[in-house]
């Protein structure tokens, strides 16, 4: 059952009518709002003007896309439209407030561009309930269930609880106190957290590192609504242009003629071996019968825990990685991801996947122990590093989606390049950990070469020095 | 979406062949096998001769009952045929062995004759992630999902799993150290406690009964495959003609012409508030349009905590009941449904219905609370009160029940009966908890009068009775 539905031929969606990304409007659009740094401006240039490709098996002249539907069939977006914003604002003015912290502004944004379709807020109970116990949620109507493995719920204290009352709709503010939405047909009910911690993460030790950012200290009560976004979040750090929609990801999908997308989250820099399996999932696809699959490399851009490589050097990273040629810049769309981290395994893979089917992948890549981490207070990963692939493949509500289990690559000291492991010959390999990685680049020795390009590796050298020049010595 | 599938109108499900019950064989074996205390001879000989009645909306002759199908379509039978008994019995001789304890032998018992169909034995770790992580499992070839909330596995320690290596059979012990069964093409996988817990109970809190007695203790490997049991489990404790099968029971609702069963799952004694529910919805269905639905009273009998009333004094207490006239016996079973009690609340109260589907129940009643207990270390319940309900009214593969929520039932002191509550006049209403009840019972007090049949109550009385004559008292 594990592997019912891996490598199912491709297929394709058909779409009777014309697709936003296929008028010319929304073309200069897509082209526009992508003035993407990875993409040198030929090749923006090449790919914008590249007609359409003809399908595989097209049934009709009607087909414009092969790229998979959305989870309950369209993509949900909760940004107000330009022209109702000035009364949003008044309206606003007079709602009771909630502000929220910069993670919760992450899931209004992950929720506004419609990365969890098709919810459309915070979750109700209903849907927290269904989210914690089922990992999916009913459509109506008997739509049948789409995944939803985490729960997307925005806490509060009595304060605001009392404050909001019997009162439909509550104005969101940010964490600078800017009003960034409001929310509508609020339920307010409670946060149960041992309950939520214990369903979500499989444990309650203490030190996990979201539950210690966002649950503890947080209020006793959630609050669910529909949510509507007054303007589209961005974070003014120099990375917005990164952070394409779902639906501007599928634009450019289209754009290519991607009758294949696979999707690759990652949380770490690039090294070879993650370029290996890149490339190779590739040549897969291409050996299947697709003609064009597209990679969309798709680094989660929202909280982190603190030893992890922040954003900006990541980036920074991902686009050498790009410059070396280790990944081919036309068949590749770097982009970034804005949901925070929950670190919590099996349960998490699930909602990793599930919003890059909203952003129009078919094919997932999916590594040992994702979102993984090691247990808070015992000497063992928390997760079993198998189960993440297992639950993927089998998880309700993502039949449709491809998995595509990672291959183990590690450093082959006779070729002197990071391979696909040979258990025929494993005395030849070296396995480089992320922690060992880490540790290379903070005492300043290099990794075997051919670990990763030298550029890449010098932004995390660079990096990891500007964090020892901030070390103040403690006193002996 | 939480009353989507309530109270759909009456269904009949088409058998095109004659059904076992409708051959005078199994209508023999029925008969003989139900030797039922609660039915006075008058009564049993009446209904197991009553023709079948005409149905409802019956569209050809071939219908042969109304009864709801089991889960993945064939009821589960796992217990060997008479003619391959002696040939198993010499093959477990030459097996590893696995001595399991009594709750061991319960679940064995529940797999064995149905109650968990489409399982066929004890979990291997793709069943048991599934249901961990969705309360629900995959059916082969595209058929869909069935609701599987508890993990039904047989942990081991390292030294079985030596002696096992890897052969793929073994033999599993009773309790006693008899042979019961033959587990096929075994599978062992860790048993990752702290996880199971947290996601099955949605705590990790000491004092949990079912942990405390099952697992904390347990080894730490699942060992899953295919049961084949050499007979029927029996427990030879003056109790197991009440132990009717799945297919018995079936066998008796078709004997009985039931058109819809609706199953009432408990393990306290029935007080009056409990029966007015009872024939209300008997009312309900009646007027649904149902011309013969027959109650399934169905108490728990595998594990239950220390402080619970046994087994033994719950069913004399029932039999009372039904002697008193308080539920009817021509449109009521009773029988012992040999689950053990996990406390699980939402999780479990999934299982206890859908364990009721396989026997035959098309509705099934949820009160408050169920399968809920304090939590063990904090003033509070484990559960919020209304989550059983709403997530069983949610969960995937339940689709096909008709949940019938628990009307509060409350003692009306104006009326000095167990009446509905009525919020309009609440001060009139007394509510009398379990445990209210048994400290009545224990200090030999009667609770008001019309609270519960006095021939149940004394059945109560006395077992405190005895109770504190066995305590020895404490030196002063």
């Amino acid at each position: 059952m594990a592997t019912a539905h891996l490598l199912t031929p491709p297929r394709l969606h058909h779409h009777p009518t014309t697709t936003p990304a296929s008028s010319s409007a929304a073309r200069l659009r897509v082209t526009a709002s992508l003035a993407h740094p990875l993409l040198n401006s030929r090749l923006r240039l090449t790919t914008a003007s590249r007609p359409l490709r003809p399908r595989r098996r097209a049934m009709s002249t009607t087909v414009r896309s092969s790229l998979i539907d959305p989870d309950g069939g369209a993509l949900v977006d909760l940004v107000a439209a330009p022209d109702r914003r000035a009364a949003l604002r008044v309206e606003a003015e007079q709602l009771p407030r909630v502000r929220m912290s910069l993670i919760d502004l992450q899931w209004a944004h992950v929720l506004a561009e419609g990365w969890a379709s098709p919810l459309r807020g915070f979750m109700r109970e209903e849907e927290y309930l269904q989210s914690l116990h089922f990992n999916c949620i009913r459509l109506p109507d008997g739509g049948g269930l789409v995944n939803m493995s985490l729960p997307i719920v925005l806490a509060i204290g009595d304060a605001d609880k009392d404050q909001i009352g019997d009162k439909p709709d509550v104005t969101l503010e940010g964490p600078d106190g800017g009003v960034v939405a409001i929310l509508r047909r609020v339920e307010i009910y409670p946060h149960n957290k041992e309950e939520r911690i214990a369903r979500t993460w499989g444990t309650t030790a203490p030190g996990l590192p979201y539950v210690d950012e966002t649950i503890t200290s947080a209020g006793n009560w959630l609050i669910g609504g529909d949510l509507e976004v007054l303007e589209p979040i961005k974070y003014n750090d120099g990375l917005d242009h990164y952070r394409l929609s779902p639906q501007q990801l599928r634009n450019e999908f289209d754009k290519r003629g991607a009758d294949a997308v696979f999707a690759f989250q990652l949380r770490n820099p690039v090294h070879n071996g993650h370029a290996l399996l890149m490339n190779d999932t590739r040549r897969r696809l291409l050996e299947m019968g697709y003609k064009n699959p597209i990679l969309l490399l798709h680094p989660l851009g929202g909280y982190t825990k603190a030893d992890d490589v922040p954003l900006p050097v990541r980036m920074e990273q991902h686009s050498k990685v790009l410059e070396d040629g280790v990944l081919d810049p036309e068949t590749t769309i770097v982009s970034i991801f804005p949901s925070p981290m929950h670190y919590a395994g099996p349960t998490e893979v699930q909602w990793h996947a599930k919003a890059r089917i909203n952003a129009g992948a078919n094919f997932y890549i999916v590594g040992r122990d994702p979102a993984g981490m090691g247990h808070p207070t015992e000497k063992r990963d928390l997760y079993n590093p198998d189960h993440g692939k297992k639950v993927l493949s089998m998880a309700p509500g993502l039949e449709k989606l491809n998995i595509l289990p990672f291959k183990v690559a590690a450093y082959d000291t006779v070729a002197k390049e990071m391979a696909f492991f040979d258990p025929s010959r494993s005395q030849d390999f070296l396995f480089i950990s992320g922690t060992k990685m880490r540790t290379f680049a903070k005492n300043g020795e290099n990794p075997p070469d051919g670990f990763m390009c030298p550029g890449g590796w010098k932004v995390l050298v660079d990096y990891y020095n500007s964090l020892q020049a901030e070390v103040v010595p403690a006193p002996v």
